[in-house]
């Protein structure tokens, strides 16, 4: 690719780099950044928008804050006139795990694929512009391929260069099996690259290798190689694990404005900032301005905890619902109990524990049927959420607020 | 697989016991010998014939007596009733090699595939009857599959299993590149035994581990598993190197009479008993008892050879040629200069070097032109072969016999 920076006039140049900066905003790595800012200057010169390419797994279609991270990305690309393309790959999930091993790669019907994108889109849709979106199933081009092909493919890559990405090179150390099948995704995902002719992908960290591939088939294809954009990953609610569905720490985008605004307030407080980077609509002014105000004592943490609380409410809900939700945690708290004045208590109970042992255990209520009773009456809140149900298993999280009636709080620290 | 000898009358076993010895002569290892007494067993309890396959690269057509190791263990059993399943591996012959760095690993046409296989099936014919034989070509079944086959295909192998591939294990170790798409053949090689139902599969020793995925994929698909029997790699002329054509220590098996006759005289001494038990049809005790008799010194080793290369003549042209070659052998000599009463010289020169230049270096004749004269007038001969061309190459082997005229002898050591 020639150097299309040294072509643009003074204006064009600033654009690039105002683009630049919000494509960086937040980012863990550009591979390689002149690149993308090549490609930034070529899509200006010629008028051509950047083929912006997200895979999707069709298995786990519920979409969560952790999701919104390069969804937000790519709606910063959307905004500035590229084209986002959604490749759902559902020749892998049609496929499954031929060793029947692998729990988590169950064999997809035409259905389920089916349903679950559009799960997907229908959640993406908060986030970007589904109609501006192209759409691609990787089984249109991927079942195509015959033995013939297959091979070719697989004569364009060494089991060396496989080898290093890291789960594999942990595998063979730690003499657990890697199925020779298990070669073939990344190989698969380079290979919707050339298809696409894209631009630049986006993932997580957990995709360095596997954009990479992208790159190298492009290459191997003759086509000019993508960018690999990487987004750190988001710890969810405890702070410390990888946001997932699995271990229960998310704000799922479909939930209510009660709970994403309740559950925001347990996030912790050092990574607020990461959050408003992350997965908020903030320009990478304003969060400056946050993370400046935060620094110098300006703005206090609970403030800022609840800037992020109805800034997500509002993403996915509107003004209006945000505007309730926070009316609604303040009114909790009306008594003059604010959160930073609730008394705290060290949890050091077990991290699964059923709501009626959690307030018999903080001694809020004396006995299981005084709880009970409590919740049918709609006196127990958690995050300033009410209770419905008896039956509820809690997961404790860091600043778990449970309230008890109208003046009983505990904020837990776990 | 249920135990069938114990099903047999003891004239069975003891026709068990009959060709296991025929097939057990000269092998390097039957994996596992239990299994193949088993299968030879229910052939006979069941009166049916067993599947030997024996895979061909197309790439290489030249038959020499270094491929005949394989083919006579064919023939053996054939003879006893057994059906051979030729496979040709047109289809990976036809990819060729993806990365193109392999010179070995050309591309192939379908015309020089079947051009290939036909100078192969007229060469084969002269030690197996070829009517007999199941053909069969591999692209049949694998140009069929798909991504998705492949998928599953790959699913059933682990990436340690293949790396311990003796070439792929030492490729690694000294950092030299696998492609990926190398571990296909041995998966190609295995998934042929699954689609004809192979008994035993038969190959050099270096073919341990592909002949062993036969098995491994076999019993993944639920079939009968196939018995490896390897045969020892036979050197050539040299003593040293595998019989191989581009090392020139060969003998082709549609080499005239007299050439076939005179390179065996050069067989080294100390591979007489592997040549008469890998290459001849002689049975275990016509072999036994030549063992016995070179050991006790009733045989002369100058008699041995003698009768190996008749045998080899006789095998591939008939008795008539094997006499002629014989008595011409006798005749060259008949002046009283027979083999073991010429002076003997240490070959200090080049193993590559031009006719002229190796006379005038052993100071048979002094002058260039001199050798040349010679040799228009047929007075120059290579192991009782006349040289006819001036600018012939010749590659130096122990116990060549270089004759000038008549009278002047010269057998080289090296």
């Amino acid at each position: 690719m020639s150097n299309f920076i040294e072509q643009l006039n003074d204006e064009q140049v600033k654009e690039v780099k105002r683009q630049m900066a919000i494509y960086s905003q937040g980012v863990q790595e550009i591979i390689p950044f002149e690149d993308l800012e090549n490609k930034v200057a070529k899509s200006i010169l010629t008028n051509t928008p950047l083929k912006i390419k997200l895979g999707l797994d069709p298995s786990a279609p519920d979409v969560h804050l952790g999701h919104t991270v390069v969804l937000n990305k790519m709606r910063q690309f959307q905004e500035n006139g590229h084209v986002i393309q959604l490749i759902i790959g559902d020749f892998t999930g049609k496929i499954g795990d031929p060793t029947g091993k692998s729990v988590a790669r169950q064999q997809l019907t035409d259905e389920e694929v089916k349903h679950n994108a559009k799960t997907y889109f229908e959640q993406f849709a908060k986030v970007i512009d589904m109609d501006q979106v192209e759409l691609h199933y990787n089984s249109q081009w991927l079942s195509k391929l015959n033995f013939e092909d297959v091979i070719q493919l697989a004569g364009k890559i060494t089991v060396a260069r496989l080898l290093e990405r890291d789960d594999f090179e942990e595998r063979i150390v730690m003499g657990k099996p890697i199925s020779l099948h298990e070669f073939f995704y990344p190989l698969m995902q380079g290979f919707d690259s050339v298809m696409l002719e894209c631009d630049l992908e986006l993932g997580g960290t957990d995709q360095h290798f596997n954009i990479l591939m992208g790159r190298h088939y492009q290459e191997k294809f003759g086509k000019e190689k993508q960018v690999a954009l990487l987004m750190p990953l988001l710890e969810g609610l405890d702070g410390v694990e990888k946001m997932s569905k699995s271990k229960k720490n998310y704000i799922g985008i479909d939930e209510s404005p009660q709970e994403m605004y309740g559950k925001s307030m347990s996030i912790p407080d050092q990574l607020m900032s990461k959050y408003f980077e992350l997965i908020t609509d903030f320009t990478p002014e304003q969060i400056q301005d946050i993370k400046a105000r935060l620094t110098s004592g300006d703005l206090h943490p609970r403030d800022a905890k609840m800037l992020l609380g109805k800034t997500i409410v509002r993403m996915y809900h509107g003004e209006v619902e945000a505007e309730k939700a926070e009316q609604n945690f303040i009114a909790v708290f009306q008594q003059g109990s604010m959160p930073d004045e609730i008394p705290v208590v060290e949890w050091k109970g077990e991290a699964d524990i059923s709501i009626v042992d959690l307030i018999v255990q903080l001694k809020l209520l004396s006995s299981k049927s005084e709880v009970r009773r409590m919740i049918d009456n709609r006196g127990v809140q958690l995050n300033g959420v009410k209770v419905e149900d008896t039956q509820l298993q809690v997961t404790i999280t860091d600043n778990l607020i449970v309230q008890v009636g109208k003046r009983k709080f505990v904020q837990l620290k776990f």
